[in-house]
């Protein structure tokens, strides 16, 4: 019997390491800060994702929700935001697809909301049907535990061919405003000095 | 002696566990799959803006690049993607800020360019100054290890207001078009069916 037949099997990373449901909420805890309920399903959302899509596939992924989602599969795969393996397109869907890096070939998982009827806690959540401090967070927490993969529906897919090119940040000139490199294929300055600035000094 | 004084030390994370390079050098290999010389060099660089914030400061982060560096923060901070304490403002310039989140008062750290004449293994490897395969890794590597800090410079800033807000979801609605749960803010259907999309099933 392999670790994730194990009846407490929530899900396992990149190496994988199978994690307990506790176990991930502590995996979660130390990296988000708090076991954010969007984060806890992750768990068995990329794994389904990954089973799905089948053993020894090297794949990237993409989040279409910038909330949680990210984090998990930041946590259980290699795909990281710095690594560029990861890409948010944010429609603000609760669903992410991983895909052969080669081919485009993937699985799409999303969140099924006629699966939700039977966790109306996780209904509650999910709609913000009450206030957050009025919503009960044992029967939550109790819920998502109870329904592991069963929230979600995946689909095969096939993503577009800009999905399989990386982001290369091309020629790096120095700015003449800030003094700064930056890549010379934004213009004669970098885009904070052309105006794009979140900070003053 | 605290551990961030030991000759070895190279950074420290969230929960203040102290860091060798070759310490980091695994955690990086673990989340990012290499170690990349961005993120290699970004431990010290988030170690330096942290400790120049100064100690108790509740704080979160803007990255100026996509590449390497998100992760760094991702791994030594509380801040991430998925949780919004990490925000990516696309400059492409090698800086990252972290900053008070009540207050928008922070530090940036950005890489000067006039101390790569020190590092000139460094210098060939930012400025794409040779083809990859003829870098020379070693001194490339070597030369980071030494460098530490002093690849740096630090800056006091102070972050726009839009910065100091959390991004909310806001109303969930059912898109009309593909049946999933989407932010109703974006309109009559998601993005996705408005046609941002990034796959085909």
């Amino acid at each position: 019997m392999t670790d994730d037949k194990r009846d407490d099997f929530w899900c396992r990373d990149h190496k994988g390491r199978a994690f307990t449901y506790e176990e991930y909420m502590e995996l979660v805890r130390d990296f988000h800060g708090f076991p954010a309920p969007g984060l806890m399903i992750g768990g068995p959302m990329v794994e389904l994702a990954r089973s799905s899509l089948g053993e020894g596939v090297l794949f990237d992924a993409v989040c279409e929700t910038r909330s949680c989602l990210p984090d998990a599969v930041q946590l259980l795969t290699l795909c990281s935001l710095g690594n560029g393996w990861l890409r948010v397109m944010d429609s603000g869907r609760f669903a992410l697809t991983l895909y052969d890096k080669a081919s485009g070939a993937g699985v799409r998982v999303s969140l099924d909301p006629s699966r939700l009827e039977d966790y109306p806690a996780v209904k509650t959540w999910f709609f913000k049907l009450k206030p957050k401090k009025e919503q009960d967070d044992r029967a939550l927490y109790g819920e998502i535990r109870k329904a592991g993969q069963a929230l979600f529906k995946t689909r095969r897919v096939k993503v577009a061919p800009e999905f399989l090119t990386k982001h290369k940040l091309g020629a790096v000139a120095i700015c003449p405003g800030c003094g700064e490199p930056y890549p010379s294929k934004h213009g004669g300055s970098c885009l904070h000095c052309q105006g794009e600035a979140y900070y003053k000094e």
